[in-house]
């Protein structure tokens, strides 16, 4: 059989480990990278240079793919429809990219019968406002497209915040809603093929820290009933939008129930744990949904699973001390080769356990002897 | 942390599967290739090409390097020597490496009291009757160097066969010893760092087709206490002769017990189950060996694993339908990207089970899925 040819438009952690899984498929992996320095570049079997936004560079980087995909956001829908349109395979669609706007998903969720939390989507203050008047302060803001990583959401307590905050995003779409009361945040990894197949992974629960996912522990520690539940709305969304390869739905538990936060088409963080903690990792199931093959077993390989993220702590943080982190048993590292910078995420620490809080303290041990620091936050300390 | 840069010298599938396991502990590989189409080459992170008994290619790829590895014994132990000289760290090292000899490792195991079965050393088809007069024929005779996979092995009927079929070898040295009655073959792969420390996989039972080990089954069935055995001895020999990084361990179960077969200084076949079986691979552990970072929990990851090779069936074997492999629950399957040849390895299969039994007839499925025919002899035929 002659390889399969998959191009991956960026070249960060996601594409990284998606090359990384193309290796035991035999699949070849085209990436399109800013820098010959980017994560995925090393486990890729071609690299092309150029910038996701430049039209010719896609064009170009399409050619002899057999399917194209992307491990980021920031490409325009409009360029992906046109490869479409060329006649190259592009998974998921320009058509499921479009979800990853927080607004056309909101809009679209709601229309569908999907749970969501209250919302409007604005483009000024005076709209926030109108909104608060409605649903009362806080709320919460955020920018339909751009964002990431708690970058472009704002917690509004009042007008004149609300007018100093979000009065320069002018004319910019931005989603609103109330300040929710979250019991618990969960998300769900679906993959999906072009025949409809999906094989849903089991619901994960996540621990977020200043906006940014820290850790993930699956199964979620709730009501499995919930957890189903979660897995039904996931699988519903994926096959309603034509989701096709990842698709992770992110849920708040509130007090009036699960409500969908936001979707990402592509294989995402709150999957990582997938690599060890089930029989096929997401990123193994991203190819074999993208070039339509037979989805893999999502079961869980051990009674429970713990990701840990290992954070960028500031420009001078140290080195990480990878041994000491090795020889916390059972604990499994995996490092993005990315400079450090506050926030980004360097890397990630998965354990196995017989449940859920036997394998987070061993996720977070291997963390703390990571970053060489007590706190296990998740941040690589300044030292 | 500088990725520290780890040299493998070749780059079959053992390199392949190394430099994959190298991306998630962000360390850089480079192999010495014979071809840019060898298995390893989209895995690592540099490639060059040379022939690894060419001097100079050896010292030009050894310079940068922070270890020296290989992935194959076709290296002449001098030459590495020359290497280490030179100051540069090589695991496993020049001497362990004279272990690839099949006359030395024998001769050595003896003298340290290790169950090896009744053999001599010989260069002569006269020497071979000797033997034969004394033990009984028939007998097997394996040339010291140069045979894998069945090669170099001849099993000799009378002294007219022995004349004909090892004649030709004049002054090469073999080592003969009694047909044996096998009751079943077991291997142990063993880890160890420079320091001493070691992690020791559980034993497997191998199955072996015209002398190439087609399937492997973890934990092996046979008594706890002979596996126990059987790892303690492989740990004993690995402390023994200063291995590091991963050293396989062969083993005949005879009617006079458990006797060491032969001694592979380098991830093995029997040991490839581990990528889904053990919670630490042999290849992150061949790494974590060699630049003497912790070794990682060898522990199955579920009660059983079974893993089955694919071989090449001929020169027009015809495509592997990979996709109907992959529809087979619970299989995991890894392709080398090699060109196929009668009796090559392209690739294998690994499943996990309730038992050995479960977790055979899996793997077993997905190759005859894989090769599409109902044989399940791991043979990709022609068609």
């Amino acid at each position: 059989m002659t390889p399969p040819m998959v191009g991956i438009i960026g070249a960060g952690q996601l594409a990284r480990m998606t090359a990384q899984a193309a290796i035991s498929l035999a699949v070849d992996t085209k990436v399109l990278a800013v820098a010959p320095t980017d994560p995925a570049c090393v486990a890729a079997t071609v690299v092309e240079i150029g910038e996701p936004d430049d039209p010719a560079a896609l064009q170009r980087f399409a050619a002899g793919c057999d399917v194209v995909t992307f491990d980021h956001e920031r490409v325009d829908p409009t360029l992906l429809a046109r490869i479409e349109t060329a006649g190259v395979r592009v998974h998921p669609s320009a058509s499921v990219l479009r979800f990853a706007d927080k607004a056309h998903q909101r809009v679209e969720l709601a229309a569908h019968g999907f749970p969501v939390p209250p919302f409007a989507v604005v483009t000024t203050a005076t709209e926030v406002v109108e909104f608060a008047a409605a649903h009362g302060w806080p709320v919460v803001a955020k920018t339909a497209v751009g964002g990431y990583d708690g970058r472009g959401v704002f917690v509004l307590e009042n007008q004149d915040q609300t007018v100093s905050t979000i009065g320069h995003l002018a004319g910019r779409r931005v989603v609103v809603e109330p300040m929710l009361d979250i019991a618990a945040e969960i998300a769900v990894v679906v993959a999906r093929r072009p025949s409809g197949d999906t094989a849903v992974y089991p619901t994960v629960e996540t621990i977020q820290h200043d906006g940014i996912c820290i850790e993930a522990t699956a199964p979620a520690a709730i009501d499995p009933d919930l957890r189903a539940h979660a897995r039904g709305i996931a699988a519903s969304i994926a096959e309603t939008i034509g989701s096709v390869g990842i698709l992770a739905v992110e849920f708040f538990i509130t007090p009036a129930g699960v409500v969908v936060n936001e979707l990402a088409p592509r294989p995402h963080n709150s999957g990582h744990w997938t690599i060890e903690g089930a029989v096929t990792s997401q990123f193994e199931n991203h190819l074999r949904g993208i070039l339509d093959w037979p989805l893999g077993d999502t079961s869980l390989t051990a009674p429970a699973v713990a990701m840990a993220n290992i954070l960028g702590g500031g420009p001078s943080a140290g080195p990480a001390d990878l041994p000491a982190a090795l020889s916390v048993a059972g604990a499994r590292v995996h490092l993005y080769a990315k400079p450090s910078r506050p926030g980004r995420k360097l890397g990630h620490i998965t354990a196995t356990g017989p449940d859920q809080s036997v394998a987070l303290a061993r996720a977070r041990t291997a963390l703390a002897a990571l970053t060489g620091t007590p706190m296990s936050k998740g941040i690589l300390h300044d030292r």
